[in-house]
C-alpha cells in the first residue's frame, strides 16, 4: 500500500503520503487448494502484474494515478472455482480491468487451476461493488 | 509461471508452451517479520509489479520476453532485513533491475518496514547469481 520504494539505492517517494486511496487493486486468491504460502505469493504477483497491465493498456489514466499514489493492493479470498469466476463476471460486467490466473501446474496444483483473480487498478468505489463482500486473505 | 491468462473472458495463449525459461522474477520476502498469508501476498505483489515497472523502463526487451513467455516468477525467503539488504546489492552490482518495498505499516507492521525484495525480470542465469543461494518461501 502506500509506501516508499527505494530503486536500487535511490529512494523515491510516492506523490501520496496520505492513506487516502483513490484507486486500487485486488488480489482474490482460491484458498480451498490449499496452497504454500510461496505459492500464494507467487499467484498474488501473477494476478497483480497482468491485471495491471490490462489497465495500463485499457484504463491508462487509472494505471497512472494508482502507481502514483503508492499502488494500493488488498488481497482477499474465496474457497472455491466457481466464487472466484462470479467475481470475475461482476467485475466484466462493471466494466473493471481484471485477469484470472490458470496456472500450468508446475508445482503442488494440477495443470490449468484456476488459482486467483486480479481486479485493477481502478476506482475504489467500482472495485468495492465486485469485492467488498469478500474476506481478507 | 508460464501459463495461460483468461483477459476477462478472452483466453490469451502465452507464446511460450514450453516449462523452459529464460527470463525470471525473484520476489524475496522476508520471514522474521511473521506476517500473514494475505501481507505476504501483498508484498510479493507490490515487488513484482514494481521490480517489473523497472525492467520495462529499463531493459525493455527482457520485460517483453519475460512478459511473453509466461512471466516467470519464483518466491524465495530472507530472515532478516539485513540479509535482504545484501542481496539486494548483489543484484545492484549485477545491473538487475531491482526494487525494495518498504511499507507504510498501516497493517501489522510498523512504518517504513523493509518487507520485500523485487529482482528482475532479467535472465535468469543473471538472476541466479543473486539468488540461488536463497530456500523458497
Amino acid at each position: 500500500m502506500n509506501k516508499r520504494v527505494r530503486l536500487c539505492g535511490k529512494l523515491q517517494r510516492r506523490k501520496s503520503n496520505s492513506t487516502n486511496f483513490d484507486y486500487k487493486q485486488v488480489l482474490v486468491i482460491r484458498t480451498d487448494l490449499k496452497m504454500s504460502r510461496g505459492k500464494i505469493g507467487v499467484q498474488a504477483a501473477h494476478a497483480a502484474v497482468s491485471a495491471a497491465e490490462e489497465a495500463r493498456h485499457h484504463h491508462p489514466s487509472w494505471w497512472q494515478k494508482w502507481f502514483n499514489e503508492g499502488q494500493k493492493k488488498v488481497a482477499v479470498k474465496v474457497t472455491s472455482r466457481e466464487r472466484l469466476l462470479e467475481v470475475k463476471e461482476k467485475a466484466v460486467r462493471l466494466g473493471l480491468p481484471c485477469v484470472v490466473i490458470r496456472d500450468r501446474g508446475l508445482t503442488e496444483i494440477k495443470p490449468g487451476t484456476i488459482t486467483a483473480l486480479g481486479i485493477g487498478p481502478a476506482p475504489d468505489a467500482d472495485v468495492d461493488k465486485a469485492t467488498s463482500d469478500l474476506p481478507l486473505l
